[in-house]
This record gives C-alpha cells, sequence and structure tokens, in this order.
C-alpha cells in the first residue's frame, strides 16, 4: 500500500501530527537533500500524512540514520507503483528524465504529484530538448503546471503535476517579477550565488570542504540549464501584465560560495524607461504586501535572513547613476527553492491554508 | 631613525634575508590586515630592508603577538616623520583622508611611498570631493601614479607616490582590460564577492563569524566608492587603444561571502559589436601571455586558485545566446588586491626584478 | 505595565500563537545572542504570552531588524521593575553580577524568573566569589534551583529563581550523570568544543571570521568559571546515588571551533570499577529512555544532529584497551545549552507541557 | 628514467629552482593531498630537483590541473620501478598496505624512501598485524626510522627507509615529549582535533561541506590506529630519558571540525610527582629552545598560527586545581603532520640545512 513495497518500519512511527482524514503523501527519492527535507517537513504538518519514504539506494536504513537531525523515523521502502491504494500525492525527488516515468505511472493511478526535477517546468518540448536531450514522457507536459506558488496559485490547486521550480529560478522570477508585469525589463543579467548544498547530495571536488571551502566558484558559464525556465517565465509575467510575452534573452550565472543553505540572485536589469524610486516601492509593495512569504526589505538582504524557511526576501533599487535598477533576491534553496515550496504547493493542491506546516 | 620613535625591537629582529644594501622600506599602520600583510612579505623579501613598522595603536606590542602566523618579530612603534634618515620607502596603510598628510610629510622628506588608501587613486579631484569629501592635500595628486602595475608599469617605476588601487578595481580592470583596449565595451556589470577579510580588522556585524558565517551579504548597493575608480581606468585603458577615453558609467555592486581570503569580479559586457570566442582568444593572449601574474585560465577560475599569491585568474566567454562577454577575475584581496601588489610596485620602483619576493 | 517602560510597539504585533490566558513573559536582555534566541521560541509558544522585549542598548530598535531571523516584530524597551502588573515570569538575560540585582527586584515584585546568568547556579557563595567575586545579592542563593531540567525537575517546578546552566555544564553533566549515580567516576576529564555563537554578541578577534575561521583555539586553560558548577553537580548527582558527595576536581578544557552553534563535550571517565558494555548500556538507556529531549546514540554523535534543537545527544563506550569510559555529549549551545533549555523550565514552572513550543 | 613510465611533460618545466647536481626526487601517488603538496613544496626547493609525479589515477593530466593552486606544471606519469637510473629519492604517499610493495622495490633499486604511510611507522610487527592486517614486507620493518624529524634527527640522516609519521603522533608526541624524557606521565588523555583535510581527497559524508561544515564529529571511538604509535614514541621517549621504557596505554581521540588545514592536540596528563610551573618551563626550553621549527607558546595556540608552515607550536601549563599538567600542541596536518615533515627529512637524508625550503 502507498507505493512502499517493503513498509515502512512501524518501530519509529510515533511523532506525526496530523488530523485523521489527512491526504496521505509519499515522498519518492527521499534520500537526498530535497526528499530528506520535505519528508521532515511532512513528518511535522498538521494537515498531511507522511505515508512512506522511498529511495532507489540506501533501502533498509531509517532516514533518521542517514539524516539524524530530521529526525523522521520511517525506513527507507522501495517505490511500487502497483499498489498506490490510498495515496493522494506524491513529492517526486528523482534526477532530471528519472522522474518524468514515475511521474506518469503516479498520475495514472490517481496520485497528484509535486515533481522536483526538471522535467515538467518547460512548457516547450524543443527547449527541453535543447537542453536535457529527449523528454520520457512528453505527452504529460499539458497536463503540468509550473509551481511558483506566489505566481500560479489557482491553476496549482488544480493541478495533477506541479513542476516545482529551481531554486535559481524561484528567487530570480520572484525578484524579478514586479518589473516584468509592468514592462519594465529590456535587458537583465541575473549573478546568482548558492551554498554548497545546491550540489546535492554528491561527493566531488565542489562539494569536498577542503576544496569548496575557501572558494568562490563560478560554473557552467554561459550555459546554465535554469535560463530557458527563468526566460519562459519571465515572459509569462510580462504577458500577464498586457506586455508582448515575447521572450528575452537573459544573462545568467551561478557561483557556489562556502555556505551550506542559502542562495541570493543578484538582478541587474536596463529598464525600458526610467525607473524611479517611487515607482519601484510602489510596485513591489503592490506585488508582495499581501503574499504571507515574501518579505520587501529595506535594507539589502543576506540569506542568513532566510535560512531554513519559506521566505523570500527581496530589495530593489534605482540606481541615478547607471539609470539600471538593482534587485536583490534572497531565498534558502532547499527550502523556498525546493522542498518548502513543494509542500507549499501541495497545501494550495489540497486547499489547506497555504502558510500550514511552513511557520 | 627610520621614521620610527620608538625603536623597533632588536631583541627578535635576526631573520630578514635582504642583501647588504638593499632600500630600507617602513611599514606605517601595519597593525591592519593590509599593513601587516606588507610587513611580513617584505620581512622575507630578499631585496629590501624591512626597516619598521608602526602603529597608531598597539605600540610597543611585537607584532607577532598580533600575528602570529605572519611571524614579523618587530615591535610596533610610533611614526616620526622628523627623523627619516637612510628611509628609502614606505608603504602607507592608512584609512582614507588619515594617509595624506603621512604620505605628503614623507615625500617632502625624500621618501617614496605607496599608499594603501584611496587618497591619490583618483586623478579628479572633483570625484574624489564627491565621494570621499574634502582632500587633504590636493596638491598632491599630480605626483600619484595609480599602482595598477601591469597598465602603468613604466610611470612607477619613477613615480613618488603610487597610489595602490583598491581590490576591487585590481580584479575588475585586469579582467576587462584586454575589451576595454579593443574598444569593445559598450555597457558593463560587475558583480563582485569578496571574503570576510575585505572588510578588514573591523570588529562587527559583518565580520562576526556567527553573522557573516552562512551568509551571502550584498552591500552599498547603488553607491560603492571603487566605481568612479574603476571607470577612470577602465577610460584611461580605453584611450590608450585608441578609444575615445570619455568614461562609461559602471553598474558595480559588491558582496561578502563566508570565507577569509578571495575575491572574484564577474563581469558582464555588452560589446560594441559581435565578439568571435576566436578574437577573444587573442585578445586575452596577446595582454597577459607574458604578464608574470596573469594566467589566463581554460576553466573558470575559482578563488582558492590564487589564494596567497600575487596572481590574478581570468577567463573570458562570448555566450552566443546573449551576445554579452562573460569575464570572471579572481584575486585575493589582501594580497594582488592590496599588499602583495604594493610590494610589486616598489620591485619597479626600486628596478628590482618584477617578481622578486612574491613567488 | 509587564515592566516595559517604553511600550512595545504594537505595530508588528501579530503573529503570536499563546492562547488566551497564558502566563506572560518578558525577556529582559534581548539584544544579546541568547535573549534574542529565547525571544523567538516563546514568539512561537502555544503557552506562552511574549509580553515584552528589553535591552539595555539598542532601545527603539525592533527585534527583527536586529535579527531578521528571528522574526520577532517587537520594539526593544526599556526595563522597569516598578511597573509589573500583570507579568509572571521574566527570562534574564544578563551578563554575570550585573543580572542578580535585576532578579531580586523582579522577585520582590512577584515575578518569576529564569536567569541566563552564573549568579545563581553555585549553591557555595565562597565558591561564587572565588570565581566571579562579590555576589550582589547572596541572599537569594537559597530560592534558586538549578535549572538542568532533566535532573532537578521536580524543584523547577516550584522555584522562585531558576539559574539556567551553563552551555559546558548542560553537555558536561547530562553526558556524565548516569556515570555518576551509579558511583563511577574515580577521575574525568572533560575537552568541550564549542562555536564561535559561545562568545555571544561580543566583537572581538575571537569572534572576527577572518581570525575565528580556519582556526581552533583552546582558551582559559586550567581556569575555566564552568569547572566549580560542573564539580558542585556532578557532587549532587553521585548523592543522589547513594555516593558521598564530595566534590571531584575534574579537569576541564574549552575550545572555539568554526562554526556558528554546536557543542561537544568529549569526556574522559578513570570508572571506579571496570565498566563492561553491558553496564554502561544499561545505565544509560535507565537514566534516559523516558527523556524526552536526551538521545542515546549508538554512534558518536555529531553536532549537526542537534543544531538549533533542544535535543542533547550522548554516547558512551568503554575502551577495553585503557579501560578508561569514553561519553561524548552533544548539544546546540544556544538551544539546550541555553535558550530552549530556559523555555523548557518555564514550560515546567507553570505546569505546562515539558515538550511544548520545543518540537 | 626517473621511475616515470610516461615521461613528465617538458613543456611546462619550467621554474624549478634547483642547484645543478640536486638529489632527484620523485613523489610517488601525488594525486592525493599529501603527495601534491610535496610536490608542491620541492618544486620550490633550491636543494632538490623534483624528478617526476606520479599516480596511479588522473594519468596524462596535469599537476597544476588537479591542485592549480600548487603551480605544478608536471605531467601525471606511470610509475615505473624498472628505471630508476638518476633517481636518488622517492615521496611515497599510497594507502597503507599499498605503499610497503613499492617501497621495497625503490630500496632494491637503491632509492631512498620517505614513506606517508603507516606500512614503517610501528616497530612491533605484532602491533601492525593487530591495527592494520598482514605486512606486506615485514623483512624491511628493521630497516626503517621513524621520521620524527626532532627526535631522531641522526637516525634519519642514515635511513634508506623513512617512515614519516601519522599527523596526530606528530602533534601529539612533540607536546608530550618533554614530560616523557622526565618520566613526568603516569596517564594521558589525548583529545585530537582536526580539519576535513585528514581525511584526504576521499569524497563521502564526512568531507561534504554540507555534511561537515557546521558539525564536530568525533569519530574512531576507542580505535584509532594512531594509538599504538604514540605509544610507542612516548615509550622510545621515556627511555632516552632513562625511564622504563615501557609502553604506557593512552587514551587518544579524534574529532573531525569544519576548517580545511590545521590540527591540536590537547594533552591532559596525570604526572608521576606534582609538577611546579617553572619545572615545567624549564623542560620545554631545554627541549625545543633550538629547534628551528618548534616554538614554546606564551598563550594557548590557535591552529591558525601554525597554517601552512612545518612550525610545531606548543603550550604547557601546570593545573593547580587538579594536580594535572595540560599540554596543547598545534600543527597544520598536511604541512609538519605530513609533506613539509617527509622534506624535512629529505633535507636531513641529504645533508641540507633542515630548514631548507621550508620557510
Amino acid at each position: 500500500m502507498s507505493c512502499v513495497a517493503e513498509p515502512a518500519s512501524p518501530a519509529g512511527a510515533a511523532g506525526q501530527r496530523f488530523a485523521a482524514g489527512s491526504p496521505r503523501v509519499l515522498v519518492a527519492g527521499a534520500t537526498g537533500f530535497a526528499g530528506a527535507l520535505a519528508a521532515h517537513i511532512l513528518w511535522r504538518h498538521p494537515g498531511f500524512e507522511l505515508a512512506g519514504v522511498t529511495g532507489r539506494s540506501e533501502r533498509g536504513r531509517r532516514l533518521d540514520d542517514l539524516y539524524p537531525r530530521y529526525r523522521v523515523p520511517l525506513q527507507i521502502g522501495e517505490l511500487d507503483v502497483e499498489d498506490c491504494d490510498g495515496l493522494d500525492a506524491a513529492i517526486v525527488a528523482y534526477p532530471h528524465a528519472a522522474a518524468a516515468p514515475t511521474v506518469g505511472m503516479l498520475r495514472e493511478r490517481g496520485v497528484r504529484v509535486v515533481d522536483l526535477s526538471a522535467d515538467f517546468r518547460l512548457s516547450s518540448l524543443a527547449s527541453y530538448q535543447q537542453w536535457y536531450g529527449v523528454h520520457p514522457r512528453p505527452e504529460l507536459l499539458g497536463e503540468a503546471v509550473y509551481g511558483l506558488s506566489e505566481l500560479h496559485r489557482d491553476r496549482i490547486a488544480q493541478a495533477g503535476i506541479v513542476a516545482n521550480p529551481g531554486c535559481y529560478p524561484t528567487a530570480a522570477v520572484l525578484g524579478l517579477a514586479p518589473l516584468a508585469r509592468a514592462g519594465l525589463i529590456a535587458d537583465v543579467v541575473i549573478d546568482a550565488k548558492q551554498g554548497i548544498s545546491g550540489a546535492g547530495r554528491v561527493f566531488d571536488e565542489t562539494t569536498h570542504l577542503s576544496m569548496a571551502g575557501e572558494n568562490i566558484l563560478p560554473y557552467k558559464v554561459a550555459a546554465h540549464r535554469h535560463t530557458p525556465e527563468i526566460e519562459e517565465q519571465l515572459a509569462l509575467v510580462t504577458a500577464s501584465g498586457g506586455g508582448s510575452g515575447e521572450q528575452l534573452a537573459i544573462q545568467f550565472q551561478a557561483h557556489l560560495v562556502p555556505l551550506d543553505q542559502g542562495e541570493l540572485a543578484s538582478c541587474y536589469v536596463t529598464p525600458t524607461r526610467t525607473v524611479e524610486p517611487a515607482l519601484l516601492a510602489a510596485l513591489y509593495a503592490e506585488a508582495y504586501d499581501h503574499e504571507p512569504f515574501i518579505e520587501v526589505a529595506a535594507e539589502p538582504p543576506g540569506v542568513r535572513e532566510v535560512r531554513e524557511t519559506n521566505f523570500c526576501r527581496v530589495f530593489a533599487a534605482a540606481d541615478a547613476h547607471t539609470g539600471k535598477v538593482v534587485v536583490l533576491s534572497a531565498i534558502d534553496n532547499l527550502w523556498k527553492g525546493t522542498s518548502s515550496q513543494a509542500v507549499q504547493n501541495l497545501n494550495l493542491m489540497f486547499g489547506l491554508k497555504e502558510t500550514e506546516g511552513l511557520q
């Protein structure tokens, strides 16, 4: 049942806080950073029952043995999609291309999915093929909704597949959306910095403390897969404000810096017309004053301010010297950038309060 | 003698390696990070005698008590410009505005100076006044040469005052100079990241490990004092290549990231015309193949690669998607960005081999 | 009212979660690390109302401006003990010697206090005078209960003054208590390591990232003030098990290591008789199997496993080679070592569930 | 020639500084942290020619591609012991058990070896077998000299095989030797802390920055392989001072802390008789005042003070409260703890000045 072939150990299963009758959610791929954190959040969530955790490795170990700090006392089982009785939803935390087939099988059994991979983020199949290769289940693309909660709330609520955004697009698009909606972006450079957890549970030169420590490392110059995702979403936002909706070629560059969790997108916008500070303030206030998870900061935000939260903290300033607009957008790459946003989307999908289990 | 009122303790003075007859150099302001490192490098330099170290605080303590790792066994004395017999040069590591009067007095006594402050970096007095306030000794501006060794080698060799560049301008201008000289920069965004040592021996929220650690902190948005310095130098380089020499308004943004030493300038250039990869490679090879301290990297450079060296490591790529050119320039902010470049300038000033004492 | 002269700004006061009629608690000294974290925990606590935050500096600023991540939207006011109507309890986070007079005044007005300083930790006045100097309010010592929740639960529930333990004694005594109670400790060396937050909101060479980073720094050799506190508590535990209760001179040594929060006490016990692994396992199981916040680990615990929690994670092993017993005890120095233990004590004092607001 | 099957690229070979006729040294196993650093030091050494670098992986890559910061422009070749003409010495940086066969083959061809593995550190074969298993070349044990330079200088100068000490024994034995020689150690607890580089170029949970960062991790409780090495050496030192030479069972515990390089051994000695501070000072002064690489510190030493140096910094204090002696010994685990001590030993073996190339 619940898609877990080897039943999760009942031994340690005390401690969940869900109310009776809560939707039952599986985390598939719980051994990676993103899946494990999603399981941690769901385990403490009053509105969901964490039905099980599965992994392609580490089966039989307990998740709190792999991630002691998360204290999820469930055994890692094997995903068995043939037996999904009673499962309402799944968070799928698989690598790109590996996710789509599983998402498809879950959908066929009526399970709603938040997919953390890139497989359903791009609405354009051509774009996917260019950046990722052959898509395993292209026929499902039309069913997927892009899971940037603040932008697509209504459609997420109805979706069968929610494509959870990449962490870089989350920070960048939330930072730039008020400008895009007002048709103010003529050109933009996005310089993003991220902690080492962004590399995931990957063991190599980029994550070894003696190599990643005391370093600042730019990577994937002029070729980051998150670029088309940002371009597509900015075009959608621009169109939503009455703009042309044509995609703008953006300059995106990622860097690894020596911390664990945290991400800052520094965005440099050449505006379509002069932007006065008062207009800027009004645009961001209008866009975000009622958002529970977006804070418009009075000072440039450090990523510590949002560590281990679902908050995105945004700051915008007009530079009188250059005429450009500087936007700084800080998130926790594993929380709002990945796993807590997945839960925010689940809240939307099941009609719970959007902030439930996330404060 | 040697401008040190309280004579440096002879007790621990064994260990210097200079040849007899070497120029005698004082470090004024040796208690800060920059001055202390300059003293460390000079102490081991075969071509200079470290004549003394002075400070406005910590007098009487030994420098190797304050900075054990640098192992300079000299007592911190008081600067006495009335008695500079036998002193050939000084590195002055004072804060902005505090430096100029001391530099002036040293010059009046025939001492050649490398000044680490901003007081002589801008050739335009108006620009200085706009960013720093009243200049204490404006009449000396004409005597100063900007100490970016690779760009102004010949004039540095003759200079009485060398204005050592800021660390951000060092990384940025070295990264962009080949493009500027070819007249290729129509617009540029410079996003710089720096370790906490860039804040200096300052004790506050920006340097406390429990606040600076696990953080990425943008600061001085749309208002960094290094902007005019970069603009002036890029204009000079452009003019040297036959360009107009008119200053371009650049977008510069600084960030603190949680490491000790290291700095990366990520530069995003909108070129005046299409730049092919082959042209880019040729420009950087021509500019830097014979430079002893500049490495044109085949991969995006991490700042670890230049830690505690005088090297600047540069990488340039044309982005076919946007048409922009991405330039990444890595230095150690305390070494090439400050103190070892000061010694490189001293080598030039006294006719030593440029690399002496720096490898 | 509530002892705050300048009333806490009502503007941002939305967001607290307490039930109507909950005890009202003040945090005095909320600008330091310990007080700010206590305010953060209380703000989210369903069983207490955070009545105000006061500080001796930073008055008028909002606490979420000083500590954005803690998101407590209250203004920092001035403590006014003349007007404590309606206040049930206070956490006093003042330096040693500064705390006792305030604690006394609060007690005189019927307010129950958890004191984070050392002023009431030692039952022996002579011992206090030896390590800290003159005690400002010695007559109150008899009223104070040592706030190691797991050891003194019943007395804490009735106490007017709870002396919250130091972080080192918390880790060490919890780690050693099962051995002490069984009369097994003939001699013990405690080697403790702690993150930089242990130094508090202090700005100097020990906290500057460029000095504290990439360092391991032993301090206060053969003279740490936490020694008598550990000795007194171990003697109490020994006596509770039927032992002599005579104090043992322990060897305690502290070290700063470059992380933010986390503390490990490595304890090396020369036992009074041979200790077999089975006995060890039985002693720790008996002592801690029913403790909600103490985990007996199967593997040596890393401090990450308890970061930002009220857990103490303990591991004990008998070394057949030396005959000694090695005990490793990990806590978060700011949480269980300070502020969350203060709230655990408040839960006990007001008859709430001991784990309330701490999971 | 020189034992390198694929000849090291001559292309980048400019830059070495050795004098004509210098001994030629190979580094076998140059792809790990220890071998790479040894190559770095030898490349800049005026008294040795770095004849080649070999590795069991990464062949054909250049060492400065793997370790840019070390700037050794040699290609990684394959070790070919059949062709060792003109090779005078080798540093062998292989894992335990893998080293001995290669060391044996090099010895048969007359090459002198500094072996960085544990294969020749223990004079007792039984002890080796207990901790490491079958010894591949036990007949060579008698030929090996333990390479703690300060203790065995004369025998190292004549040795065919120098067994370079482990990093923990280096710090611990240098810290304790003055007490051992005076017969003062009745019992000792050694609590050692080390940066992540101590785990080597190993990619797993113990080195990933998101797991090793913000952590303090004890490991190998009551079972560290460095224990017998320390016990054997302390017994030798004790015997050299006229003591019994019987081995004492020591309590040794290792911890990983989140920095790159650095190691502190905190030693807690129960003395055989009361130790007065004056005696302590005299013992350490006598032992180390003339040692070029050992500094007796006036304050507890932080490991930053010895970072990237061959220094060992020692501090000793008598604790009047407990009667114990606390000894703190700081080294850089990769330098004095491994690679620079290997070069110090090479200096001794070839009659160079002991400090050559190490300052």
